[in-house]
């Protein structure tokens, strides 16, 4: 069957999206092949056939899966030979528990240190897209969103911490090779690196040396995404 | 080898420690006997052999661990042949993520719930030191760090959304069966169930279930210990 991965895009075909992330980690991961369709803000009806607007979105032959735990767990459960997401029937649960903690309480944090050097990066044709939407939600410009960010750079480090407990000690948060328990704060910060230049994660930290390690899983696939200058 | 194990009791021998409780599920899964020695607030002179004064401590012939997540890693380590805590080495990384997680934000978010109550169910010996180390702590008197305690409620059910996202779907964080990544959340509900009559959980919320679940495993260790009146 043939894979088709639907992933957010914006100028340059720059792809940051944090979910979309996850699911194009998790299927280097198993190392399968797939024809990408790009996706740029403005163009969600591309998307209409999986009945919901956002990315990620895997249509693999007649199969049509949304949500980037859902295809996780799909392509657990269709591509059983590859190599493990989970490590374990014991470890997709906790993997999920760590996705969700991740997306509740780090994600978050991210838009306020990102989001106006993130529009720099988005299509031009989208951007008015992007910015009245964004602007609507925080309920101010989105130079204002981002003033004063060196301030909140402690708290999302902070909140980094039961993964840094982990990973000071080892490889990667499931031992020696990445798991898919990686993969859902990799994506997070690879949505601020290719999104802006503003470094959240000290060259000291912990958490930077397992970044980069994860950078260059899968022969380099997120090193292959140009950080934002 | 016989083991003893160290852990904290109020009134009546009650045990409520929510580290206590991580280490009393630990070697229940892994159905290990043990010796008990109880400590009261008071008798932390009865840890010294440890090198530090927190419980839970355990000594394993001449082994002597500390710390209930070290003390789940030797465990693990020492006793390959007994029911698996974390299901396999990817699982054990993930449960760590998990066990910080709950350490660090759904924790320190109950105190304020049940402490006043807590203190009732201390030993009287123990009473004055109890009440006067968590006064300076919290800079004002138990009942006021106590009180309106309902507009927090809220907010500590919402921490917990990332296990209820998955319990929810199935019995346990791991599938079928517990494993070390329950008993966290587990321990910190056992805290308060034994320490407080306040509800935090409502009936209809998946962690009550979960939670009920989990009391009645391992020969319903967790249900022996009688909730506070």
């Amino acid at each position: 069957m043939a894979i088709t991965f639907y992933d957010l895009c914006g100028k340059n075909q720059k792809r940051f999206s944090p979910f979309g992330w996850r699911t194009r980690m998790a299927l280097a991961h198993k190392g399968l092949d797939y024809s990408l369709e790009l996706v740029k803000f403005t163009e969600k009806q591309k998307l209409e056939f999986s009945g919901q607007s956002l990315v990620p979105v895997i249509k693999d032959g007649e199969t049509v899966v949304n949500d980037s735990w859902a295809i996780a767990e799909y392509l657990e459960d269709t591509y059983p030979d590859r190599p493990s997401l989970f490590g374990s029937t014991e470890g997709r649960g906790m993997a999920k528990v760590i996705d969700n903690f991740v997306t509740r309480t780090i994600q978050p944090m991210i838009p306020s240190l990102i989001i106006a050097d993130l529009a720099a990066n988005v299509d031009s044709g989208c951007l008015e897209y992007f910015v009245s939407s964004r602007e609507k939600r925080f309920g101010k410009p989105l130079t204002e969103v981002q003033a004063g960010r060196e301030g909140r750079v402690e708290a999302a480090l902070k909140a980094m911490e039961p993964i840094r407990a982990v990973i000071k000690d080892q490889p990667f948060i499931g031992g020696e090779t990445p798991t898919y328990a990686d993969f859902p704060l990799f994506a997070v910060l690879q949505w601020a690196r290719c999104g802006s230049p503003f470094q959240i994660v000290p060259a000291d930290d912990p958490i930077h040396a397992w970044f980069d390690r994860l950078l260059d899983a899968y022969h380099g696939v997120g090193r292959s995404e140009p950080a934002a200058a």
